[in-house]
């Protein structure tokens, strides 16, 4: 069932300790099928080195494991809540890569300040507000998918044109059109989330970047009119 | 004599290189088997490329040599204070790693900032306060137990929900139920070392976690109602 | 056509990310032929991995592609300005390498802090104005050329005396005699950037060096006097 | 001629690399055979990937070439001073390691905040002032030597109780008894220099460390009450 789509949320998973993004267990990635509506996803608490695809756990949109000999992430209601939302995304991935994690336990968006964020990312990274007592104690993960979507909403983003969220206190949560892109979107925000630290260190008066110039350099590379790359 | 532990507690020590939370012999591990009250630890100022698993020096809990050619770990008093007062800690770990030794310096509690830290450790890692020109000059290395000891009892801190502990101007001391779990808790304590310094220069206010989310995340891997991982 | 730049260009573009400063696809090498006046460039978008030098883009100084399957990088029209302006360059690099890209993002120049930086950079690291929003609509990456030959001109440099220039809210553009050169000079302007942060936080108030230990270092690997080295 | 100090200088300089503490050539180490007073020293600007044993220069106390096909470091006149005036110095290293050249950059000493730096540099490790115009401009490198002795002495200390120096805008200069030492005393140096900067960043009013345990540290590693290691 579903044997390519386990193929690429494997691999992708396996490509995070390789990034650098991930140690231990500390990350997950999964992939939507939108004809069948069933997700692929990383099983709980697995070691990378020892993790085969035929681990991978496919559940349902209700959270029922359709496949599968192991537990499924125990992030899987989060991945869920935002599938359901946003059809446009085909790939979660959360992870704890440190300095996406720094800006989110600063409680802070990752400002844009300069071209290389300005070529995946089409303004600030947003930093969810901080969860409610009745959300933590309940249905945890459901909720925290819920505070993501609100945080886009709020700012009316389009999730792939900034697909990356900063969970307060937490970490980040970043997707795209399939596995690989969602893990390659995860390794630049953490690059990203490293630079703009140094950045506010070397000038604390820093501004962001000219709307002019983030224009530039993210429709150069999406959209219609994008001239980046061999297309 | 102990073969299993000695191998055990060999495994873990070479693991401390590999991870990056030691270089040279800036570091030991050691496990204890609670039937015969027997402690195999590292030899001293043995580099970790040449050892060997029968290398590994049992100490009985008066200090002496009970089997081994090489001479114990110069940190050896410390591990049997702590394993004669907490019955519950199966090894004890001692590094130099960077992150955390920054914070020994400092000589300040590394807060409990986010989620990561949470999954691990329930509530701040403590820093105990400056030794006394007395414990420094006599029996210096159990002194050290024992002030470890005392920071603990004084913030009634139940070992095994915070198992790492800095030693003020020197470093971290961590443990667990095995050498293996002891050596994992030592890693994360130097990533939540390093994410706690960038979370305060990204925010100069920033303020702890809140309580009922470092409840969510301790309480979902830890204890009877856990539901991380494959268990 | 022009085998031997080509081969060079090729192992100067994939020596980046041996060197830790390019990462996916975020970098690109040109060298010049002057006797044809023709540039060999990395073609836009390609992973590093599977490069190989018949990958390798011919272009003249009007942009036209001469020889080759793949479209030049996007960049093309910023090293052809180059080009044009200084004879004397023989290959330049672009690249987003985090800690140059820190003090582009900052706005500032580097400044000369130690004998490291007087090694290879005869003063302090340029960083361009922000250009114009009519630069960044039409011709984007000329534009970027002519920004960095303004700033450049301003201050009197002799590109082979500075041979790197920070791009506002961009990042790094580096040259030299030939590929393998001017690759140098890229990983070097990285090393030189990080050092230069944590100089200013150590010591808030720490002024540029002097400027006869800058000229000893400068002159003492540079020029009819240079001493260092085999020569 | 030399052989065995030929081969451990040899060693001793590719460990630079490998220990992260040198890129390209920024590195020579030298030993001294006190027996004949000849200085055995790597060659100038030469890559330690192609460098072999029978590339090491030998030179007399004054500089001449004993033997050897290529020119010796342009640093060997730095070297000479110091072995002239510290007859208990077996070898000398020099790099541009981040974190020491940091420190140097910044015009300051590296406090002693912890027992890693105490149990290698008793006291803190001295940066000199800046060099006079003249020194810089005649016999720079013999000069850098002297600079590093009247500093040494001005705060009366004993080369071995602190064998490392940083030289203002520079860089540091570290040595030991022999090749091995002292390239390890220059990595302990490099990862004592880096913590003391996060350090201060954590608490900007941190005290050096106690005067009782600098003692208690450096004494139980060094002198005749030594009790560390397996003598």
């Amino acid at each position: 069932m579903l044997e390519k789509l386990k193929e690429e949320v494997f691999k992708a998973n396996i490509e995070l300790p390789k990034r650098g993004v991930v140690i231990y267990t500390w990350g997950n990635v999964s992939g939507i099928d939108r004809e069948t509506n069933l997700v692929v996803i990383k099983p709980s608490g697995v070691d990378y080195e020892n993790m085969k695809a035929s681990d991978m756990v496919v559940v349902d949109l209700d959270g029922n494991v359709v496949e599968g000999h192991l537990k499924p992430s125990s992030d899987t209601p989060t991945h869920i809540e935002l599938y359901k939302r946003y059809k446009e995304i085909g790939a979660i991935v959360h992870t704890h890569s440190s300095h996406a994690v720094m800006w989110a336990q600063a409680g802070k968006d990752i400002p844009a300040y300069g071209t290389t964020h300005a070529d995946y990312f089409y303004g600030n990274i947003p930093c969810t507000r901080k969860m409610f007592e009745n959300e933590i104690k309940n249905d945890y993960e459901k909720e925290t998918g819920s505070v993501i979507i609100e945080t886009l909403e709020e700012r009316n983003i389009n999730p792939l044109d900034i697909p990356a969220v900063l969970v307060h206190s937490h970490g980040p949560f970043t997707w795209g059109k399939n596995p690989a892109e969602a893990v390659h979107n995860t390794v630049v925000l953490e690059q990203v989330a490293k630079m703009a630290i140094m950045t506010e260190v070397i000038n604390p008066n820093v501004n962001k970047m000219q709307q002019e110039l983030l224009d530039k350099h993210y429709l150069r590379k999406h959209g219609k009119n994008a001239y980046y790359g061999q297309k």
